[in-house]
């Protein structure tokens, strides 16, 4: 993959990558790969679509005269597309969210000191480069949010090799520990005061993340789908009849080809919806309403595909029967890797319901 | 709406009408208008459609050298065009489906006596011109199928006007019988062998009447959706919190917000999809798989939007309370207009589950 | 039904009637009933269970030595068992919960003034005597909650014939305004002081209410399942298939007999759960909490029945097709019957969702 | 376990055992294992209940006067109640049902040679003694059903050691093969002329086996709710709320108890009703149409628990969030386990919706 250049599909084209800003092409790449596997998508898609978030990062520092960050940035957009270089971008933390990381950037001579604790690192075995949120002590008390941006190899940095879960298990997962770990100051990038709120970058960012993320909870739907209509077809004993021939096994089918077409009607709309929002020019930036808005629309598609495609599998277990059920079964680990995606911050269902009701009623000024 | 030319919105410019050829654009009209009064929208659509069908079947008519037809469908158009008529379609009967009508077109000198009843014949009361679809015996035995131009005033026609319904109580869908109605030879058009089965008229008219309507029930679930968001923040009694305050109430908005989210992918998705296929050049005409996996997609949406809009509104009437279950309530309307949607052929979800499941497994040629 | 002693079937048999105190059996019965009208069924069920509340309530004042209330409810019911009298509860007021009733009981010289407005008042034309919730002022501030005995006829009380609804429309739900009626003291009865809270007495008497009620809409349900069980296996026309020939019709049907088990499991258990609780001795009876869960089961069967009743009714008409909108088929009207459950308090579905959650959590002090 | 004698509960008390009869205590008992390992509890089930259906066989053939089955059945329970042997019943072969197994017992002198391949044979590593189900050639054509008792160490049987599966991983549901096993005559028990038809002792048979089944997967759930209680109520963080203190946790508990309170009341209703019928005596024994009756509603209960088990470890793994992903988290044990249940025969849930459907219509001829 390194070789096909796809992993410098979001590189723009200047600095040796491919130039892909649209979130719809990515959630189709995304897609096509994750029908194969999609651990190997979810992994694929968390270093795409951060490098994306750099390079729009890259150029709105340009535009606002923010020299130095766009520099950095530009040199590590230049490292994934030139040298092959793989991000990971751990931001899950136990006992808190994405906006309140704890991961801490303390301030020392030349730079800073990162400490904490990352969960669920996806594609970390992987990765050349780190960028874990951090918070950075404000003098008058309260937080600052950050990325921090360290290599493999820093002093300090582990990658624990704990990844053990029910599924996505090619997707690398695993903790990460930062003891210690000293960062130059201009490696603190994009420092924003929305410690613990849900700011436009933040918003922007999900956004970017999630809805190629969703394509691959659609590829392994339609993989449980394609298996189910190459086994139903064929009579499995002589003189039986093919599973296709039963007008049950029909009507779940149909079950489940509905389900898929919500997930395509909903990423379709979404996609295309989201691309317009953000590929607008500076001057023409969504405001905060306008992005909640879109953040909606988001998780309403994240909510209906993560729950479809688990149906989806589920359904297709029923129709192959027993075997299914058996761990060579391609139809044990979709499911399996299907029930990934309700997990997946922001937002889990439960949160999800919580903010698309903030927003339906326009309480969006207490979700600032 | 006579004097608004909205009913000739379908109608070639040509021959006075808008010229509007998109369901997509049809769609979202037809959505305006049912989130003021869906019986209303759905009398409409029936026109509005059908006249579109007839727009497109001059156009093939025209093309296939078929002139006196083509010059009968130009008639019939300038008198929505220019004279506001109102055309009604009805194709129901009880006791078969709309592939095989049993009203009859038996030929007698100089034309056709028609014979037979239609029920759910929306939009009646104001119709000007009745084009039921009719079967004409074949010398060899069988059925064609055509459509008559049966103008109001014939001699043996009668609008029973016994529509008494759970809803839509304002699209006047009675009952119309025909009792040797006379047409003559040249108003009996659209002539095809395909009685009984699935041809690609009856699937291209199929789907251009229903994704307007289907955009008539998320017009429905849409009005109840405004309904509780404005009532919902409202505190009714001085000291009392507004729904919108309650988390639980929040929680069931969101579901609402996500079920319309299903709604509008679906119908933005395949409304696009199908407004490709059918303004393609008759050259390229879509082959009749094609045609079929078109109006899978439709099924599938129909499928949805048709439970969605009744969910939307039983939550919105969860929401309100008891008061929603009054008569003067616009919920308890709503109600019963979203059940409409259901029965609407093609198909019902019954038929609908038993159509995509084939599609589904390629078995087309068991619907031809 | 005066006739047939029915309606004195909770008046204890020494006062003429036939001393049934077993929630179970009134379930049976009401369901019964309910199978022919489901709207009777819950007039009369309301007059039932309030009886048997009255019967309960008693007994208790005996026991507790409060002579004066144990004999005017002896005097009521004598006027059910002996004389066919007719009582009618009212509880509903728009804008409050049934625990915080605004229609007052003013202290008078020899009684009370009762003045407010319920609605939903359902028997009520039939009513001999009406027992409203009311708050009757504490002289250090805050409310007592008890019941005021109004007969029909006393100056200041209306029934406002207003009733026009979804459906149930025979159950008679008007609104009863009460205005300067006048009650003598002896007929303010079961003062408590738990004016807002859920306490024990309320809770038995939802309880009461509630779980033959459930029986009406099972009721429904089964109406609508034994109307599609008979036109299931009619042919309609000769040469056509039965519609229970159809693997499609006969899933459906498993649905509707699926989802009616589930009613029937949880009636069953839950019946047999409180009529064991409510028959205890007095030494024995239940504390708070466990009247909490018992009523959370309540709760759990109320939610899924009201739900059910609908889906199974909805499923029939999806069967029968077009006609079972038709206003004279009754499913049309079993459909607008059967959404009247989940309206009924305590509790509707959002309300019910909350309070299951928090005794689930046993955060029952927060309900107290 | 074999020490505790509850692998003797189902042997009558004369036989060394419990005298356990009724499916509903058995329900109770398996539900209590399964709390803790369900598939323990699902491999002592397979024993318990085929040892029932044993005992219940030889009452029935000593009243028959069939004295050499009972005298055989008789030993085989001796052994199970006195030396604590175990039982297991390999059912199911690949491409057929358990009505039509294929695995056959061709006869030789003495007795019969059994040949075929079972799979899903669960409790199999700990089995003393393999009963499989047979075919037995019959001379005019065709087969009876039979059931063939193999001892461990009988030359040709094979365990093959082959259980690889999402869950259920401790019931040992290896691979069986018979490769010319011999079994003496006496051995071969319980023929009937019913293959491939659901005859009554299949019907007998299935509903011991399933009832308390179904009690398992009611475990598995109860098992990821008591995780959820005692993990919600705890502040993970200091200052931070616990899950038990947010709204939207609580109505997503509501769920998970409104569905545990559809499979008690199912479970508790049917296992009384089964009981009830399985129990009678011989002279009243159930026609062929009562416990189709019967089966139907054990299979209702069947989709139902099937369903809601996975549904309430789902929304547990909704509660708990990310770490409940993880292979060390007993909840992603229970949603591996949870999905067990829809696989086993008889019936899947395609299978089901099927014969409830013709049950439901009384179309039960064309099953028998």
């Amino acid at each position: 993959m390194r070789r096909s250049s796809f992993l410098a599909a979001t590189v723009p084209a200047a600095h040796g990558g491919l130039g892909v800003t649209s979130l719809h092409d990515l959630m189709v790449g995304v897609n096509r790969l994750a029908r194969g596997d999609a651990s190997t998508a979810i992994a694929v898609n968390m270093h795409l679509t951060g490098v994306l978030g750099a390079a729009l990062l890259m150029d709105r520092s340009r535009t606002a005269g923010e020299e130095m960050a766009a520099d950095v940035l530009r040199e590590l957009l230049i490292q994934v597309g030139r040298d092959d270089k793989v991000m990971c971008f751990p931001l899950t933390e136990a006992g808190t969210d994405h906006t309140s990381p704890r991961t801490e950037a303390t301030p020392t001579r030349g730079g800073y000191l990162i400490n904490g604790r990352k969960t669920f690192a996806t594609i970390s075995p992987a990765a050349d480069l780190f960028l874990p949120t951090v918070r950075v002590p404000k003098p008058e008390g309260g937080f600052l949010t950050a990325t921090a941006v360290v290599p493999t190899g820093t002093p300090g940095l582990t990658v624990e090799d704990n990844w053990d879960s029910l599924g996505m298990r090619a997707s690398g997962s695993h903790d990460i520990t930062f003891t210690d770990c000293f960062v130059p100051t201009r490696f603190l990038i994009g420092q924003v005061d929305s410690y613990g709120s849900l700011g436009p970058g933040y918003l922007a960012s999900a956004m970017m993340v999630h809805i190629p993320l969703l394509g691959a909870f659609l590829g392994i739907a339609e993989a449980a789908r394609e298996y189910v209509v190459a086994e139903a077809r064929i009579a499995k004993n002589p003189g039986h009849r093919s599973l296709s021939s039963r007008a049950s096994v029909r009507l779940l089918m149909a079950q489940m080809d509905i389900a898929l077409a919500e997930c395509r009607g909903m990423l379709d709309r979404v996609s295309h919806l989201v691309d317009d929002l953000l590929n607008r020019p500076e001057s023409n930036a969504p405001d905060i309403m306008t992005l909640h808005r879109a953040m909606k629309e988001v998780q309403c598609a994240k909510y209906v595909v993560n729950r479809r495609s688990v149906e989806i599998v589920d359904h297709a277990m029923t129709i192959i029967g027993g075997r299914a059920y058996l761990g060579r079964n391609i139809l044990s680990r979709l499911y399996r890797d299907a029930r990934a995606g309700g997990f997946m911050q922001p937002f889990s269902p439960v949160d999800a319901l919580e903010y698309i009701g903030k927003v339906s009623f326009d309480l969006v000024s207490a979700l600032e």
